[in-house]
């Protein structure tokens, strides 16, 4: 992965000294896991984890991306490693690295603590294994005004490269937690309604309108199997209507739409 | 990419056959527009593409799946060829072939006839690279009732094999125009109010909802750059409104929260 071939005069070769090493191990999951960091490539993304308060360590090449204070937003900056293109490019993920790279702590929240702000909106994602999905789900929920994101059983890590790409910053905008457990979920969200997209909803969303202007919990299940049946007999059945042809949505579409029709309710004018 | 190892006993090697190799050679888009087909692979795709009658020629595996007759509907079948686990692993281009790969025909429409029979619903794809958000947005536009997808401007192939599998069937449910010139794809639009996603459009997707009842189109723009100005100008820009931190939704959620609206206005009764 790790291109050693480097021209003369380009500058040290810095792949492997002790921080870019450090940092490349982030790129695995068991590593991110083992150290509660991760990583965020591109100014974009560091712009949201600097504003978050989570960097750690910034990565820049040099003469590297002008306007570092800027990107910070006037607050104090962490540590900054000048290193080479070459070093550039084993840390991001990407094929056009952007010049920038943060190592950045994991700020997972605890479920009792998410609840008991008495969110409005929530994502729970569901045995989702592809990173892209769950990061366009971060992103979506964001979007809509969701208060947090759920990463509950069998779930892709949200800090994998793939999903804070995906998320376009989301990732630290809202509150994530991550459980196992998914009853232990259902049980902490007991004062939201609860409701799962299917197919074969007994409810279409449309009809259920007034009420989405409730605080509301959001099911979504994973791309291959759906959401487990123990999961779905503890929520509200949804059916997002199918108009044409197709036999339904995709993940990130049905949660486009279900996630959004909650956040027009919920801003809906009384009067409406 | 063909592996020509095969064990002893497996059968005829095939995937040298005539047919076996012109039917390959339509994974590449050159030889696609050169003959009017394309290649949709699994028994969903095929089974909608049987039904919309644009098959030419089918590959299983030996065994192969039982119910080539449930798959047709009691339709005719074309031709089927019987292949190896090898060739099948040729023709199809995922990871875990689903044992049959269908030769269809490309069957676009004319701008002309698509605008003629008075649509109420169209999404227009500009300058969509992505096959995966091609094929997303064909089955987004299908579920939501949208008669055409209307692929204008400097747009990847819809018959790319990424996108025949994002469209989870769909490329077979709608029409499909592909122009080039995106201005006579706006002329042709004349009696439809035609509608731009962006994130500095001067109306609020919400604020416009009694007007969504009417006929019409939905411009969304390529994944890096949007929509041009020259497009813009032409349209009415509307803003989905983004609730939480994020700077944007992505194509395949903003395209879903749109033609949902539209969906869903075109469908209230009429004193909602």
């Amino acid at each position: 992965m790790i291109s050693q071939a480097h021209k003369p005069g380009e500058g040290p070769y810095t792949t492997r000294t002790p921080r870019v090493s450090a940092a490349l191990k982030l790129q695995r999951r068991k590593e991110r896991d083992a150290t509660g960091r991760f990583l965020a490539e591109g100014p974009q993304a560091v712009r949201e984890a600097l504003a978050a308060g989570v960097v750690l360590e910034l990565f820049i090449t040099a003469p590297g991306p002008a306007g570092l204070a800027e990107l910070a937003g006037g607050g104090d900056l962490p540590p900054v490693s000048v290193v080479t293109e070459e070093a550039m490019k084993a840390l991001a993920e990407t094929v056009t690295p952007q010049g920038i790279v943060a190592v950045c702590e994991q700020r997972d929240r605890e479920l009792a603590e998410v609840v008991a702000r008495r969110p409005q909106l929530v994502a729970v994602a569901v045995d989702i294994r592809d990173p892209g999905n769950a990061g366009t789900i971060l992103r979506t929920a964001d979007a809509a005004g969701a208060a947090a994101v759920i990463f509950a059983g069998d779930a892709v890590d949200p800090y994998n490269g793939k999903c804070v790409r995906a998320s376009a910053g989301s990732l630290f905008h809202v509150d994530i937690v991550r459980e196992r457990d998914i009853d232990r979920v259902l049980n902490a969200l007991d004062g939201m309604q609860v409701f799962a997209t299917t197919g074969r909803g007994a409810v279409d969303l449309f009809e259920l309108e007034p009420r989405l202007a409730e605080p509301t919990a959001w099911l979504f299940g994973g791309e291959a199997h759906g959401l487990p049946e123990a999961v779905m007999a503890r929520a509200q059945r949804v059916r997002v209507p199918i108009y044409g042809g197709a036999e339904s949505l995709n993940l990130a579409a049905a949660a486009a739409v279900c996630l959004y029709a909650s956040a027009r309710a919920q801003r809906s004018s009384p009067e409406l």
